[in-house]
């Protein structure tokens, strides 16, 4: 199959992938009278008089703004957002299909954070949730951080927590198949770009006591002159020993091995340098930091990659739908460092330990399971730190959720 | 039938009106492969090399954004953005159940004029045109201005054009039906705000010479003190003999009344004096100027009102759907004011001469002709005036209109 005339064909045959649905019929002037004037009239005042209303009165509850300025599209790099708008909306694609939520591509013409950030806030009414998307690094921390304190809706920037999610449920799993301890292994994270302090920072909340962060210029150390924010708060609170030096020196004896870095970094020789039973995983995408089966020949026990065509595919496919959905069932103001901890739980506890394998230690994102226990275990915990507008069972969560995935 | 409670039932029950449906399937990991990663690079690389693309490879080519600050809607007044979303929804579902275009609520969280013109820019990328709705006057006229000149989409004031277009189509069945000229024909206007101000001005240019418009100050002349931008231009080309009054003197004689004003005020003995075969349209909605009944009963001949519980039914629903078919069709860049004018006559030709009554001069929004014809003559008239990127025949046009609306 040639990959690029297909995708072009899909696209020009039904001219792109998206389309809007009306959910109710509008047949007679009866219909319309109803759904649009004068009926339309009564739902604007309910809402005028409690805007949470809009939530439950219109499309609005159930609809996320994937945004971007096109300024860091997969490895295409800065291409706008005009070329950015396939990526959007696949997204929105894979957000329907694996969460039914309903999100809409919008690609804005400015690459100033500022005006991004003002943008994005004047938009706040349209939405349920925003879904940062495609931002160079490192000004996506000071869009979603502002965002996250100045909207009362989730801000979710799916290239930094939605694959730090994905990795930290391999690693889960890897861990638990060759029976060692997030707290005491031996970690060591290559690429410290938005992806790479993403997976960092989730690790260390997981609870990794020894990870070492690796840049082009070597092992992140507290006080490393050249770092940005994100990366110095990750120095403070990684590479324990201050080591210092190359990533062929410092991957020597890890358990694990991430990269959230580019094609072909891990060498044979890296990964023949690990520690036994290693855990590998390349985060790189579409061509990883090393291809599954010589990552495999290299001696590493488990290997993972962002790719279809390899086992333990790690992809925030299996992570963003659930995520949007448990948020929006309970109408979270946020999404918070505890629900992104429990989304990754969720998805590594679906595979019981009798059913772990080398080649099998995470579920991929057809596992219809998957965005339901997300769904209810980010609900569960938004409702216990607080973030929460409306309490929900989790159960009835995951139920919903399973019901509305499988139409 | 209490449409308070219906209106509130159907929306509480679907969660609004619309949702997102993906025109592609996504069952397999091949799917996956050529929707998203890694086949969607594809269409990004072909767009980034020519943007213009973007309208045949992604859904941008048939998305209108509906964007709105919400500082006038419906009869409700400045309710705000929340609030504003039911309306927007609605708008959206009648986009697409009658033009099978698929557009999105936009709305903005920012009073500021200025604030509105740059957000709605930025956003160009997102959409292949922009309808802007209950906004209030008279800053609409400099935002739909600015953005018209600053935007290579087309950009098009529903409250103005839309409420023009078809309002000049029923006054043009009646005229035909009346046997009277749309040139020689004495016509007031009442009203001078965004809805009147836009009919007059369509009046105008379709070939009026002897109109007046008329406001709570009275009947509005060149040089009259208090007018705002648009009303000076509009006294400048109205009003010959320059006559002065309120509405009952200068209503007196005429063959045509239309109010774009408020809820009964046209009284009978108003209506009493016009003229014979006089045609009578209130535009206020949904209270009209005067109710159908108490127009015949005063002798007005032709009685037209946006209700859809009376005859003649006036209402833009005929008209914006079609225009955006049109100049989507042939990715206008604008939609001018020869656009505007040849989708009334399009609205108004339907109805041949030996169909015409007292009682049908106009067709209705769901006659499945109306969308087609309009977004036929539209596209054409794009082509001939040079705003359209593509060429089309435009009987090519009706008749994809005709079998994608009928779906």
């Amino acid at each position: 199959m040639d990959i690029r005339e297909e995708a072009l064909k899909m696209r020009r045959k039904a001219h792109g992938l998206l389309e809007i649905r009306a959910k109710v019929p509008l047949a007679t002037r009866t219909d319309l009278s109803i759904a649009y004037t004068p009926g339309v009239a009564e739902p604007c005042k309910d809402i005028k008089a409690d805007p949470d209303l809009s939530f439950e009165l219109t499309c609005r509850g159930n609809m996320v703004g994937i945004v971007t300025d096109g300024t860091r599209v997969l490895g295409l790099g800065d291409i706008g957002p005009v070329a950015a708008m396939p990526v959007m909306e696949g997204k929105a694609l894979l957000f329907k299909t694996f969460g039914d939520v309903d999100a809409i591509p919008i690609c804005l013409d400015d690459k100033d954070p500022e005006k991004f950030i003002e943008t994005v806030k004047r938009l706040e009414p349209t939405f349920g949730g925003i879904n940062l998307e495609d931002i160079s690094s490192p000004k996506c921390y000071d869009i979603e951080d502002t965002l996250i304190e100045q909207m009362n809706i989730p801000v979710f920037h799916d290239d930094q927590h939605g694959t730090a999610i994905a990795a930290l449920a391999t690693v889960l799993g890897g861990l638990r198949l060759v029976r060692k301890d997030l707290a005491t292994a031996r970690i060591v994270m290559n690429g410290a770009g938005a992806a790479g302090s993403a997976i960092g920072r989730l690790l260390v909340n997981a609870g990794a006591k020894n990870l070492i962060m690796v840049d082009m210029a070597g092992a992140l150390y507290d006080g490393m002159p050249g770092l940005n924010r994100v990366q110095a708060q990750l120095a403070q609170m990684t590479n324990p020993g201050k080591l210092t030096g190359k990533l062929p020196e410092i991957a020597r004896g890890a358990d694990v091995l991430i990269g959230a870095s580019g094609p072909g970094v891990f060498t044979k020789d890296i990964v023949g340098s690990l520690a036994k039973d290693s855990i590998v995983l390349g985060m790189a995408n579409p061509v990883p930091e090393i291809m599954y089966p010589d990552a495999k020949e290299a001696g590493a026990r488990v290997v993972g990659t962002g790719r279809s065509d390899a086992p333990n595919q790690t992809n925030n496919v299996t992570v963003f739908p659930g995520i949007f959905r448990g948020a929006l069932d309970v109408r979270a103001r946020k999404i918070n460092e505890e629900m992104k901890l429990a989304a990754a739980y969720a998805i590594a506890e679906l595979l019981p330990e009798k059913e772990l394998r080398d080649d099998f230690v995470v579920v991929d994102a057809f596992d219809p399971r998957v965005a339901p226990a997300v769904a209810a275990a980010v609900a569960k915990v938004a409702i216990e730190t607080d973030v929460a507008r409306v309490k929900i069972d989790p159960e009835v969560v995951r139920e919903r959720a399973a019901a509305r995935i499988g139409r």
